[in-house]
């Protein structure tokens, strides 16, 4: 295995707290398995972040295939409390472009997360068409947008003390009670001390947000997401990205959200589509 | 295994023409292993059309599990020409109300498409918030729309010789050399003589129209989908469905497509999403 996996000392760092480390170059059934820890401080109310939990396991699928990833599919299972994990990849098929490969986390031999993905390099310099129907989204600028509290000071997930995201001023009201009634929240993406965003770091960026429908009259409670799908659309430009995620159609206790990213350069770099249970108390 | 499996004389509906038979209650690593056919006529140039072959798939994960689609994802290794496969089923979690499933698709020994999926029932009485953005999409009713080609007669795909689709007038230009400019496809879905559409079928609708990059200036030619994901968000009311699909962004050598499947009863039955290489000539 070609694994290009490296450790990282500072595990405040997004890449230190998704750091895999193979364990066996070739698990009973072929496949690859790779340790890791789930960190804490990368939860809300205890429970790792979705695409926290992507992350670490699509870093072990990109370092097993050697490429980072182009669609990544994750379904949830379990809620994923911090604690070492192991994540086991299986090669579907090896292209000259593109590789697919499955894996399931599990925690205590409890399988957490279940995932399908396709990885492949980014084109950019490819000739073909372009096109964009609808272009970056309009928000104001990363100083004019409103930080998420540190946990310490208020109600405000764990997770925001790790990064540096911004909301839209508005899109936050439902945090002092004043939701917008439209389920959309908006706002820049950014990992603390300007760490740079990669493929592996879109993944928790399309999943770090509050959930939209917290600006609607639903209560703002735990959403569990059942599945998360994340395409990557590009490699981002230096800078925070912009993001806008929705929720379109709510029913049968069911809630659909979809979300883009855009980087400083003005392309879109990463779409998301997860389905989840509506929002229920703990 | 609880499956309920029936096999269809009349192989020219769609549930006969998708019709799985398990063929041992255990594969070599604790799955089920069924045994399907691909029938010609589901094709585009000769390969099924991917809904065909997902829905083909999606039913053995459902009689594995015991319960119809509620998100499915599946990837796309290779093209499947008529023949027999077999669908291997592994149950990844089972739980009160969600069953995860993954599966592989093999022709020949070659797996040709990599699945992963959650199943549950509809529970359209539950109480709970509603919420949808958007209405029905707004077209033509279905007798004033218009009908796909036999491919005896044109240059119709012999896919559409199986189904009663209708194209929404316009839409319809990239046929004749008068694409619209705008990736979008809208009309309606139905299958041969009334055949109901159930949450399998739905698998096949999301995938079953002509790409709507054709009304772009892009080729008319294969669009090679290396993902698609289909939630299913109801069960349909009897009637043909009106179907919107759009690509949003095309760029780097990928396009990504999203649609919305509605009902007789104006509700929302399917949403999907799938990314696909731009066209190229075979």
């Amino acid at each position: 295995m070609a694994a290009t996996v490296v450790t990282f000392a500072d595990m405040s760092t997004f890449a230190g707290a998704t750091a895999v480390t193979p364990v066996a170059d070739e698990s009973a059934d072929g496949g690859h398995r790779f340790a890791a820890e789930i960190h804490p401080g990368w939860d809300i109310g205890g429970n790792a972040n979705g695409g926290y939990l992507m992350a670490i396991a699509g870093r072990a699928m990109a370092a097993t295939v050697g490429r980072p990833p182009l669609t990544l599919t994750a379904h949830f299972l379990r809620p994923g409390p911090a604690g070492p994990c192991a994540v086991d990849v299986r090669t579907v098929r090896t292209g000259r472009r593109l590789a697919t490969a499955r894996a399931t986390m599990t925690l205590d031999g409890r399988p957490t997360l279940e995932l399908l993905g396709t990885f492949g390099e980014q084109q950019p310099a490819a000739h073909g068409p372009r096109y964009a129907r609808e272009g970056p989204i309009d928000i104001p600028p990363y100083a004019a947008c409103t930080s998420m509290p540190p946990s310490a000071e208020g109600p405000g997930p764990a997770l925001m003390d790790r990064l540096a995201c911004r909301l839209k001023p508005g899109d936050d009201g439902f945090r002092t009670g004043a939701p917008t009634g439209v389920p959309e929240i908006r706002g820049w993406f950014a990992l603390a001390d300007d760490e740079p965003i990669d493929a592996i770091a879109l993944l928790l960026a399309a999943d770090a947000f509050p959930p939209p429908v917290f600006n609607s009259d639903l209560p703002v409670a735990w959403v569990p997401t059942v599945e998360l799908t994340v395409h990557v659309r590009g490699e981002p430009a230096p800078g925070p990205l912009r993001c806008a995620f929705r929720s379109r159609f709510i029913h049968d206790g069911l809630v659909d959200e979809e979300g883009e990213i855009w980087d400083s350069a003005n392309s879109l770099v990463a779409q998301s589509r997860q389905l989840s249970l509506t929002p229920r108390e703990p």
